[in-house]
C-alpha cells in the first residue's frame, strides 16, 4: 500500500476517472491490450503523459505490446477505492437532489444510496429510487445508525454550512458539495465541489474570447 | 480589448468564477473595498497569487486601500462575459435537464432559457420554467430560427456526439455537456464538460487515500 502514502498531484488525480473511462468502453469492445500511444491517440493526450501518469502507481506493468486493458481497468478502479462500498445520502430533495438519485449510477461507484432528507414536508414519504424522503430533523441520528460515510448536498449555500457542520460532527467521511459555497470541514473530512455556477462561467468566458477575438481579426 | 487576446492559462480562467462570487457576496454585505490581503485570507489563496491573477487583466487599479469591489465585480463579470445574453437550449428533458432548467439561474449569467428537446412523446408540451418540451426532430431547425447560440447536453453518451455534430452544423457556438462522453467539435466551438462521475470518482479516491493512509500509521 505504499503507493498510496506518495503525494500524488491533483492534476494526476484529476485524470484517473478519464483513463479509467476509456478503459472500461475498451474493455466493454473487447479489446484486451493497448499500447501507450493508441491510448494517447484515444485520449488526445501525449503518450508521454499516460506513461508519466502510471509511473505513480508502480506503471502498471506494460511488457511486450501494451497495456492488459482489464488489469489496468481493475488496477485504476482499486486506487479509486471503487472495489469498495460507502454507504451515502442526499440532502435536498429539491430538482437537483432528485435528479442525482435518478441518474447517477451510484452503485456501480461502490455508493450505496441509503437515505433523503429535506426541509418541505410536502416531500417526506415520497419516494425517490426506492428510498423515502425523510425530515432534515432525522438526518444526523441516521447517518450516525446506517453507517453513512458520505453525503451528497444539493440545498441552498444558506444551509450547506451549518448542515456540513452537523454532518461532520457525526463521522461523515465525505461531501459532494453541489451547493454554491466552499465549506470548511475538519482535516480529514474530503470535500468535492461541484459547482456548476462556475462551470457555466467558465463558458460564458470562453464565447466571449472567442467572439472577441473574432471581431478583432 | 487587446487583453483579451493574450493566451490567459487555463488555471488563471478557472479561477475567475470564484473571484466573481466572491466578490458579488462582498457587495451584496455593503463592502465597498477590500485588499487583496483580506480577500486571500477570505479565499484562502495568497495575496501573490490574488495580485498575480488580476495582473493578467490588467491589474484592476489598486490604489490606496485595496480594490474597489463594485469595480473589480462589474470588470470581471465583462472578462466572463456575463454582460452580454445569450440564447441557450437544454437538450434532454429528463431527470437532469428538468432538474437543471429549474435550478440554475441561466438569466443572471446571460443566458436566457429558450428551448428544451427530447426523444421522448411523453414529455412533449410539457412546460419546464415556462418552456415546453419539443420532438428532437425540431431541433436543428428551432436553433436557426431563435438565434441560439449555447447548448446544454443532458443525453446519454450514445447519443451525444451525434447531437454534437447536428448543433454545431447549425451554427451552435458553445456546448455545457453532461454527458459523460468527450466530444469532438470543430475549432470555434467551446466545450465545457461537467463529468459528475469522474467527479464522484475523485472523492471517491480521496475518502480511500484517506483511509488507507490512515491505516498504516
Amino acid at each position: 500500500m505504499g503507493m498510496a502514502e506518495k503525494e500524488i498531484s491533483q492534476a494526476v488525480i484529476g485524470r484517473l476517472p478519464r483513463y479509467f473511462r476509456y478503459l472500461g468502453e475498451l474493455k466493454d469492445q473487447g479489446v484486451e491490450r493497448i499500447s501507450s500511444q493508441e491510448l494517447s491517440e484515444l485520449m488526445r493526450v501525449t503518450a508521454s503523459q499516460i506513461r508519466q501518469d502510471f509511473n505513480h502507481f508502480g506503471g502498471f506493468g506494460q511488457q511486450g505490446y501494451g497495456y492488459n486493458v482489464e488489469y489496468l481497468y481493475t488496477e485504476i478502479g482499486k486506487i479509486l477505492g471503487l472495489n469498495k462500498t460507502h454507504n451515502l445520502i442526499i440532502v435536498g430533495a429539491g430538482n437537483l437532489g432528485q435528479a442525482l438519485a435518478n441518474y447517477m449510477n451510484f452503485a456501480r461507484r461502490g455508493f450505496i444510496f441509503t437515505g433523503i432528507f429535506d426541509i418541505n414536508p410536502a416531500l417526506y414519504g415520497k419516494m425517490i429510487r426506492g428510498i423515502e424522503v425523510r425530515p432534515m430533523e432525522e438526518m444526523a441520528q441516521f447517518v450516525q445508525q446506517n453507517n453513512v460515510d458520505i453525503a451528497v448536498l444539493t440545498i441552498p449555500k444558506s444551509e450547506a454550512v451549518s448542515v456540513a457542520g452537523r454532518l461532520t460532527a457525526v463521522g461523515i467521511k465525505a461531501i459532494w458539495n453541489f451547493a454554491h459555497v466552499d465549506l470548511d470541514v475538519p482535516d480529514g473530512v474530503q470535500v468535492e465541489n461541484v459547482h456548476l455556477s462556475d462551470s457555466l462561467m467558465r463558458l460564458s468566458y470562453m464565447l466571449e474570447r472567442y467572439e472577441t477575438q473574432k471581431n478583432d481579426l
